[in-house]
């Protein structure tokens, strides 16, 4: 099963996060792989989590594509070629966490490390339940997924002001 | 912070478990407690949570309120009184989940066990992070909330006839 969790709200990563608690529950084997997040900053999923029976990497550079692209297209090759990787192993479940912002980032190209096509033929060929979390998925993600869930903003305190807050953004 | 997770799509559940996890890895003492679900059938993340250092408990007689409405009244009752006991503790996150459907049984009073005006009261004097999850979240609980998403439906394997799948869904 594919399914997608997109949209402006929050509760895409934590909905995933969720998901593979319930998967190892049951226990199954589950494996998260976190596009553009950082490396060097530890969430509170991956404090946690590095010490279970999931698999958490986080993959990359951090959302800021400012800075130097080349840094970040590595990053996203290394995450790519795991993820090419665990797809040949024998998990139940596979987290692409941030994936669909891969395919949204302004004017920096990523089709010779990964193009749209790439992923549509590895998740289409999976035999297990795969979760894709990140804003304006792919019409053509969406499209074949099983499972699709907009998480919509209504209302977060960003509009008064209060900055990211421990524990409930990382 | 009180955090709402509405709507007819899938992922508010897990979203709250998500968070959860994530207050964990950071130390946080987190309690959930779950409405309407049955104490009779374990959830994947119930059979993980049920051994961490999240407390968990589903007090609920299942989704059904046809059969004996009596039986409804004394786990909600039994739901709420816990509940109350809860938000006097020291906890960093209190998850109450699908409480939003405890507002929306249809030919179903609960106002004598469990009034909206108790939850907004409770939760509205609480120094803690608290989440509601549950479909059609009440205006009221919306308007006194910090952070609220719409999880909403776009596709689901209902439609293509499957039913509630292992790991997916429960």
């Amino acid at each position: 099963m594919i399914i997608v969790y997109t949209g402006n709200g929050k509760g895409k990563t934590t909905a995933a996060i969720g998901l593979a608690i319930r998967a190892l529950g049951h226990n199954q084997k589950v494996c998260i792989i976190q596009f553009l997040k950082s490396t060097k900053f530890e969430t509170g999923e991956y404090k946690f989590l590095k010490s279970s029976k999931i698999e958490i990497y986080p993959m990359g550079a951090g959302f800021s594509w400012k800075g130097k692209p080349e840094n970040h297209r590595d990053f996203l090759s290394k995450a790519w070629n795991l993820t090419k990787e665990k797809f040949k192993a024998d998990y139940d479940l596979i987290v692409l966490d941030e994936i669909n912002n891969v395919f949204n980032i302004k004017n920096f190209k990523t089709d010779d490390i990964i193009s749209l096509n790439d992923l549509i033929d590895l998740i289409s060929n999976a035999s297990f339940n795969v979760v894709l979390t990140g804003r304006e998925a792919k019409p053509e993600l969406i499209q074949i997924a099983d499972l699709v869930t907009e998480m919509k903003f209504i209302k977060h305190p960003y509009q008064k002001g209060v900055l990211a807050t421990k524990a409930i953004e990382y």
